[in-house]
């Protein structure tokens, strides 16, 4: 009979692990893992007064090495009033698992431990070897997380062959999407420094707006491109503009405004950073320019290790998953710099709201997609 | 012996007469006026909390009918610690008067008196008639002074066939310039309705952002005229630009914009807000807009009233005036809708500053002019 992940994905969504408290969650976790062979780690990174803990475990040693990673870190649930139970009480009611977590990602985390269980029970003496690489920080600052594992994994030989990122991505059926990329996202903030004057004698003046509005309007005018073989079109959006000028008749000194670029393989921070300096300059902005990368976007070629998940999870499921790069960044993008990844998992569709839930039926079928994963990739 | 304008001046400079405050000011007016020959009628309006004293004074009744308008009222002095005097004082000191009022307008509008007293008593039987349009309300709201005195003026056959606006025009040299036209002043503030949602996913939200820099960017990439015979291009500057939005990752749902446009005989009021209608309408925006005009623009051709007025100044001056249209509105605009009208006085070096000036020797001469342009005009 099959491992059950109903009461694991329960015992975990009952610790209130709201980023970056962890509350118990990792060693229910280290709990379930230590008895099926797995050598466990725990890595504590952060500041004082954001201590985030984080899990590495690993079984075998021998190649191909398989990674499975995820978080056990949940958004707030916001009011618990608004929902029709308390957001960490795990309840089951008419074959569905309710709770902050349930869908993201607790419920499908637990599913690939119910699921490994099964392989190992089968499987004894598999090829190669497994890895899960567990963060407490991925919903929040994503700082102290997954990133800092890869590079203590780098240092102490651990890197992956290849891995698997839990994240829910079906979209309305359990299969039918794998993530093979995520688009970047870079945000800038940008203040123009004009000359404040009277709008009766503009000729005395220096006005950042139509500065502002002389640079931004060629980037908004076309299509920054239009889409790649696996990705859409890359997109601006000026999310930020303001003045703060009150009398009608005073040009102001100083504009800001602020962008948020979401980006495919077409272009790098690097070169979207430069390309707005160059319509800053362009426009004669005398500027500063604040440009953060939340995340570069990367791609995961089709080859070996996606056909095997696109066998694994037809074979299981009857779907035939499409290879999608949607949505928003995953620490898939920190994984890709040093492996091929891919995120698979439950239908998001409650992901992040109040009332938040899983299936059970779509759990227990995610567990042996999960199964059938490993005995494809490790074959 | 010519008439002093200096006594009259430090007269109307000592009455604290800030916008709408009389304070005496048109008291100290009439008393002059009457001795002249001159029938004055006292014309208050405003609100209760907002009462405006204004003058109309005419002699004789014959055409052609010549009104000279001015403004008893000034602008505050500000902290009156950082003035050299109190402000109020009208202390002459070394050739200079000083004090608020003394530049824009007391010292110009004595020097009209005085000039209007050597004129009478050397042609007390001159063809025509004379009156003074005196408001107490140009320097602020400029709703109850002018504009209802004007209106009264018609209502009661008043209406001049010429007039001539005391405001200190001259640049560097006392005759240098005559304002025979001022450009229009329109205000609007738009409000553009998009639709909110994640800088990720904009195909689901509508960036008012995007869509203001798309209206505005055509209005600002041209000029909207190259001048015409007597005016400057029309300028327009945008003054706001507000979002109010913290968050990088989220298309605020409004956008606010504010601009201001100067402009020239080529457009209307009416124009330039279907203009501005043409371009929301253009770049897709569900908006509202309010427009404000403080003032259409307008001009005297040149002809036989400012050829009197050009001559006259030569004559007295030693200058030759230019014909020009430049600065902000004036009382003038309001003239013009009944007779020509143009602009003539004191240079106005110090308008609405500190330790605001009047050289004794320019009022003189100043007073001179004005004789010589009554001698002109009513030829
Ligand atoms: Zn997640
Ligand atoms: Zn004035």
């Amino acid at each position: 009979m099959a491992a059950d992940p109903v009461p694991l994905a329960q015992a975990m969504i009952r610790c209130r692990s709201v980023t970056p408290a962890d509350d118990g969650a990792l060693d229910v976790v280290q709990r379930a893992l230590e008895p099926l062979g797995f050598t466990c780690t725990r890595l504590v990174f952060g500041p004082d007064d954001y201590r985030v803990d984080n899990l590495f475990a690993r079984r075998g040693t021998a190649g191909p090495h398989f990674c499975y990673a995820g978080h056990t870190d949940v958004v707030p649930p916001g009011d618990p009033a608004a929902w029709a139970d308390d957001p960490f009480a795990a309840v089951v009611r008419d074959g569905t698992l309710y709770g902050r977590g349930a869908c993201d990602m607790k419920g499908g985390f637990a599913a690939f431990i119910a699921g490994l269980t099964d392989y190992l029970a089968a499987n004894p003496n598999h090829p190669g070897s497994i890895s899960l690489l567990i963060t407490g920080d991925e919903e929040d600052r994503s700082v102290d997380g997954t990133l800092k594992v890869l590079e203590w994994m780098q240092a102490n030989g651990q890197v992956p062959d290849m891995a698997l990122v839990g994240e829910p991505t079906s979209r309305r059926a359990l299969g039918d999407t794998i993530k093979i990329g995520r688009r970047g996202s870079l945000t800038a903030r940008i203040t123009v420094q004009g000359k404040q004057g009277h709008s009766a004698y503009p000729a005395l003046a220096d006005n950042p707006i139509h500065r502002l509005v002389a640079a931004l309007g060629p980037l908004l005018a076309a299509p920054l491109d239009n889409g790649s073989e696996f990705f859409p079109p890359t997109t601006l959006q000026v999310t930020g503009f303001d003045v703060g000028n009150k009398a009608s008749n005073v040009i102001p000194a100083v504009a800001r405004a602020m962008l948020n670029i979401r980006f495919n393989d077409h272009h790098s921070s690097a070169t979207l950073t430069e390309r707005l300096h160059a319509a800053l300059r362009a426009a004669g902005c005398a500027y500063e320019m604040q440009a953060d990368c939340s995340g570069e976007s990367f791609l995961t070629r089709p080859g070996p290790f996606v056909d095997a998940l696109s066998r694994a999870i037809a074979r299981s499921t009857g779907e035939t998953p499409a290879l999608d790069t949607g949505g928003g960044t995953s620490d898939a993008r920190f994984i890709a710099r040093y492996c091929p990844v891919a995120e698979f998992g439950a239908v998001g569709a409650t992901l992040h709201q109040v009332n938040e839930s899983a299936p059970v039926d779509e759990l227990r079928r995610l567990a042996a997609t999960y199964r059938a994963i490993l005995e494809e990739v490790l074959a």
